[in-house]
């Protein structure tokens, strides 16, 4: 039996352009914020140099910060203050929204930044912390280089439509629904 | 507002049940095996042990590879020959997937493993070089704290039913549509 590769694969090989590239994980699925780490350590294992923002965890204890905490060439900041139906508190959560977009905003415009990881940034497009007209222009005019991953639920279509690579990952089945606990080094 | 939590969310903290959980990333969109590498890096982080064992890729030139390669706690094998349409090799391909398979047996009966990633394993089922019943048995006999990731196109049902959590990984969008080629750092 002669073996076939698929048309996508077929498509990916005659491809020629070279450029920075703004991929989105949405989706309810889990595997958004781990496939964003899984780049994170392909791109420094490339010798590139990232930034990480979390806009929505307040949490440093996870396996992911203390594993990379260390690398060469990253950046990591948590900028959020915990999810919005824990805070219950919107001042703070735009404030926190508004400082963290800051911080984006400077690295959109350094092409010494290779890779710029905003973990869980759909979140404040939904809550309306930050404009979508403000942040698609921003990610526009980045350096042409410079590849971007945004994670998080619910993607407005005019983030899908500026992207270049849009993964929806869809939950077939999820531990929890057989009663099983956030498990360290799975979930956080 | 008063700001809800999602329902998926509020039974993810009532679950109490701790167990190892067999995930498996499926689907033809972009982040099955980065979403593996990023578990990866969360668990170790947690200060577990880790092997990888990835079942086609041939190349151990990845971006990945060079940034695991020296963290502590991880046995990494590349164990493929390439895929199977560059090979067009049957039996190299059966004699690899079966030499990878054996190794794979002897992490899911070594209870010092604590997560186990079986890139690309699906492929192997798929082109009848390993039994998905002898899979599936030896799936259920493991520790039981051991975490497994299985990554790969069209899991079979028989796998799907056995796993904890699926998450299946949609293309909604993907560079290469715009004739952007594989870029280092993103692709590999």
């Amino acid at each position: 039996m002669q073996r076939k590769k698929a048309v996508v694969d077929t498509k990916i090989e005659s491809a020629k352009i070279s450029k920075g590239l703004l991929l989105i994980h949405t989706g309810i699925g889990k595997g958004k914020s781990t496939a964003a780490f899984g780049l994170l350590a392909r791109a420094l294992g490339h010798g590139m140099q990232a930034v990480v923002v979390q806009f929505i965890k307040g949490r440093s204890d996870t396996g992911e910060e203390a594993f990379f905490k260390n690398a060469a060439n990253l950046q990591w900041h948590v900028m959020g203050d915990g999810f919005t139906w824990e805070t219950q508190n919107a001042e703070n959560d735009l404030a926190s929204a508004r400082k963290a977009w800051d911080l984006v905003q400077a690295c959109l415009q350094d092409e010494t930044v290779n890779l710029l990881i905003l973990d869980e940034f759909t979140y404040a497009l939904k809550y309306g912390w930050l404009s979508i007209d403000e942040v698609v222009a921003a990610l526009k005019n980045r350096p042409p280089m410079q590849h971007v991953v945004i994670t998080g639920r619910a993607a407005p279509q005019a983030l899908i439509d500026v992207a270049d690579t849009v993964s929806e990952v869809n939950l077939l089945k999820h531990a929890f629904q057989a009663g099983v606990q956030a498990m360290p080094g799975v979930e956080w």
